[in-house]
């Protein structure tokens, strides 16, 4: 009820009685007042006049909640249930946890805050309060797991596409799981998930997006930066989830009637920050430079080598590491 | 202690005095005296002779537990830590459980009884207390997660020595995840696993072998059977446990060291039950009929055609059935 009438409030320029509130959702006063009461806490203002009722005057710089969420996320299925929390241990977790009790495909995990983020291969992820983007989606897909990695592609594109809209700046993608603005990474993707050999049971996709971030350890300084620093302007967290949300489900459903990426290959080539630009492949069997041309349709990374020869770099056998003296 | 307690009674013919017992262990006469109790509960027989001390007489003839697990596992890691439960949910789930809370490569979790055994898609897996193995094996192995698969074909393989060993029968393989006996099914393998696209977390391999089974439903009748009506003897569950745990142990190390199944692909083929029989390949492109040759080192099955053309098989993609009136 609280998200209905928070979309209610949004609807109307003019005030909306406490009676007509009571009557449409045929609940008492107080239930009303309550509801208010906790958008008001959630950063939404709203004015509560006698004999004329209740009216939405405007709202905290940075409002995330469920409601603001759920008013804003208008897809039909990426993201329709959200499940917000002001703090959680990760999101990774607290999705899988729900997956594994029958979320379905699609719901969506955030939080304000995170006291064990993490990054691949457990690697700390620092997630204070108040400042950044912490979200999972739930997927339960149809295909075999091996094309899983793939879903880090479509997360990496749509979160990217979303940036450059929200905040107008060129967020490009370093293959495979990052964004960076001005060279400096903003963003990262965390992909999991569980399975038999030749069954999904689910796949969750985490994303970190510095938004509000000021200050980095000193060891991050010259790689992390934050949208705010970067652009300027306060962004808004939940425009960038919904954005995300929006472009997420218009990619996924390109890339799941493929069966492949070749429906957003075009446009994913054209945000990689590695194209064209001289790379360093750390093969186990032995290091070698040459030019990334792009992905192909099953996300891998092609490579032509000084010899004119090309090769296929699959993510999970190589690091890429870009030459930048050379770019 | 008590597993220590047990491990030197089986070793001694003759009595052991409590008072030996304490200070070899520093406690007291009741902590051994309770130790002793709680093996008795376990099932096995201890007789207490006033001044002699403790001797164990027997045992009742299924003891399943912790102390009878641990003192007859003799690996060096895979299924040295158990935990026994008499009833859990699904050994599964809580060997994921535990994977994810730090239990390191080669933890063994064994049940009595499942109250929510599964087989693999969500199926049921029948899991009545005090008459069948439910096992599962946490694996952390460091190799890429498109080889996990391989791991139901390492344990298949280990499971069918051991019953082999222990019963005397023939048990075979039906590619990939089932073991038969004079054609009907006793044993069912499960593997899942929780994984980065690059990177596999853990796998757990869980195990249900049908030992004292008598009756199955109607629909099962003809296809599933125990080792205990198979055999007519009273087949123990901890020693299927402790050789499958022995024979996988070597299996695996010669998986790991090649990186693929070579090591004992002879092996495996011998005991597959398809080989050289007619079998139909349900593949969503179109069924077809050829011989199983048996598996690759990658655990995919290689099928001749009739025009003499060879097909690989991967367990994900196809389903393959006998052709009973052929063999």
């Amino acid at each position: 009820m609280k998200t209905k009438i928070l979309a209610l409030l949004k609807d109307s320029s003019d005030y909306i009685s406490g009676q007509e509130l009571c009557s449409r959702f045929g609940v008492s006063r107080t239930a009303v007042w309550k509801a208010v009461n906790q958008l008001k806490k959630e950063g939404f203002e709203i004015e509560a006049v006698q004999n004329k009722g209740y009216r939405l005057t405007g709202m905290q710089k940075d409002v995330l909640g469920k409601s603001e969420l759920e008013t804003r996320i208008g897809t039909r299925w990426c993201g329709r249930l959200v499940y917000y929390y002001a703090q959680i241990g990760s999101t990774n977790i607290q999705a899988k946890n729900l997956a594994e009790a029958g979320a379905g495909h699609g719901t969506l995990v955030v939080a304000d805050m995170q006291t064990e983020g993490r990054g691949r291969r457990g690697r700390m992820w620092l997630s204070p309060a108040g400042t950044n983007v912490y979200f999972t989606l739930v997927l339960k897909p149809e295909f075999e797991p091996d094309r899983a990695a793939m879903l880090t592609i479509v997360m990496a594109l749509s979160v990217a596409q979303a940036i450059g809209e929200v905040c107008g700046v060129a967020a490009r993608i370093k293959w495979p799981n990052d964004i960076v603005v001005n060279g400096r990474k903003v963003v990262g993707i965390l992909t999991e998930m569980s399975a038999e050999p030749d069954y999904i049971h689910h796949v969750v996709v985490g994303v970190g997006i510095n938004v509000g971030e000021q200050e980095f350890p000193a060891e991050l300084q010259d790689r992390a930066a934050s949208l705010n620093v970067e652009t300027g302007q306060c962004v808004s967290r939940a425009a960038l989830i919904q954005k995300s949300m929006e472009y997420f489900e218009e990619n996924y459903e390109l890339f799941a009637e493929a069966g492949n990426l070749s429906g957003i290959l075009a446009v994913y080539n054209g945000l990689l920050v590695n194209r064209n630009s001289v790379v360093r492949v750390l093969d186990p069997k032995g290091e070698y430079m040459g030019t990334a041309e792009g992905i192909n349709e099953n996300g891998e990374l092609l490579v032509t080598l000084e010899d004119g020869s090309s090769r296929t770099v699959y993510a999970g056998e190589v690091s890429v590491r870009g030459i930048y003296g050379y770019v």
